[in-house]
């Protein structure tokens, strides 16, 4: 359970509305996940946190299925279940299929091996990698 | 440094050469770095591990650039300077840009922060990403 | 679920019930939470981590409900749902207001964000913060 | 070392000389830390996250030495060496005492074992803080 | 929730029943837990995932029981729930008491707490142990 | 660097001098390694501490190589170089050989993996793990 309220469409203030509005119109559904709605209590921060997403996750250099499968990879490594959960939707959303899926994870099955090898054995930065 | 010895050239046995020699002619270079002279203190796991990486960091339904990515971000989140250093190099190698490289970082801070913000409030996985 | 047994008041041993006791006199409540139930059933680790928080977390020279920031923030950090849960709800028996809750929780997501940007570009200490 | 360039004075853009010179201004000093001149590499970054650092970290609802110390408390769990430095140096000049320094060492230190403790036995969080 | 789908006996092809049929014999029991339910969506990586687990968790010059104890430690200290339950089982079903286990749980608390002292306050490594 | 004097043995008070003078009696060397140098800044947490290494590392119901071994896992986990290090040493010199060593960094390895493998997919806890 949340440590704190989350704000319900009754209760939202004229600037939460405003967000809350922006991130419907941007991904073409009614739906406003828990994260929004636990941001909402510090309406600057929800906006600030909304446009930050908004233009990061949004096209650049790097696909942008490609950026959600990145956002859960970071999040597998932090073990953080809610946003694993929300970011696997949305790069299955953005087109991820399962084998894809399946990849991914096994890359980062992978990565948690090697970076423990490596920790474990306190192997040094070979020269080669700092030029 | 390393709590192990790294294997050099001359004390190679001919198990461990044999997969030197692997990694040097399926990377097309003879540049063996000290994560394959670690491992080489145990040519079991040497092999093992150098076989996993080879078929997984290969050639499937996610671009071999993209893999790297992906490694390098799990390695941030794991604060496995090693992995960083060397996964960045990967993916450097196989076409990733500067401005891919700071758009990737990006969002490896963006994912670390909201990976936070989950956290600290305890926020539900809503109904809707359970289904 | 626990993996160990938690001690109910009609199990404890009489070395238990003596911490259980103390726990009850220090903070003027008879609820002992499932931490100190989980821990009983080594009486001996039981009594010397609740003398340890208790000094540690007790008056000194930082504010006690500082304190319980500070451990709010590194449960936070390390992914422990029952410490966030616990430590929030003892920060604000200590007076933490609802703003100061969203002002720190901004802050942990900020320290996520740039500890992951700083271990993502790998950058090197400055020599002023080594003086 | 770094895995991108840190932008010396002397290739400075006029964006990111602007930056610089708020960072100098506010700050009451020239002195510029390796992190910003590694974000430098992506000046539309590095302009978002000082206004996101200026305006987390100053003037609020919490002391602004306290915000350091937890930003140093949450760079600890995450191993972030560099942030661990910088942080405990803005604490130390907003005037952390080493008496504050050495206890707060020892909560997070006690907020370690703790967190491993819970984890470690799966103690379910007890619904008096769920309520 | 899992984010892939847990694959029941009946829709398992002849490449996945071929393992559970040599987990099933190797443990001894009918059971077949989720993980490798979960890990059957890429009956490739179940069987490499299965093969390496079998060889590196049997006999060898570390005792069975401690290398379970051993993965349950940084199961922990990784914050996996799932692991640190199936692991906690398979050390007691190796012969792991409630007197080990409480002994294996305080060693994990303690180097929870001084691996936060120690990155804390950024001792260096001494000499001595890097000869 | 340590961001905290490391007390050298000119400096010593009478309260810290006890403790090394026992730390060097019980290890049966004059050695006094940087972590009790660092944590000697605070008398108190310096007693108290090594009184907690001391008992719980000593003789008990698991076997004291094997708990170096558990807490080197811990701190590999935790990517606290320093502990790696001496806690490397300590098995090491408990009798340690190489092959346990290269075993240990195995399982350590395939615990990363698996834990990596079960956070991406969410897989949850069986029933049978619970009862």
């Amino acid at each position: 359970m949340a440590t704190v309220k989350l704000v319900q469409d009754k209760d939202v203030s004229s600037e939460v509305l405003e967000v809350f509005n922006d991130i419907r119109k941007t991904r073409g559904t009614d739906f406003i996940n828990n994260f929004w709605r636990a941001l909402a209590v510090d309406p600057v921060n929800l906006k600030a946190t909304w446009e930050e997403i908004k233009s990061t996750m949004g096209p650049g250099t790097i696909d942008v299925m490609v950026k959600e499968m990145v956002y859960m990879a970071v999040s597998t490594a932090n073990g953080c279940s809610y946003c694993i959960h929300s970011h696997t939707a949305a790069a299955k959303a953005k087109g991820m299929t399962d084998e894809q899926h399946a990849e991914l994870v096994k890359i980062i099955g992978l990565a948690g091996k090697t970076n423990h090898l490596v920790n474990a054995m306190q192997i040094p930065v070979d020269d080669a990698f700092l030029a």
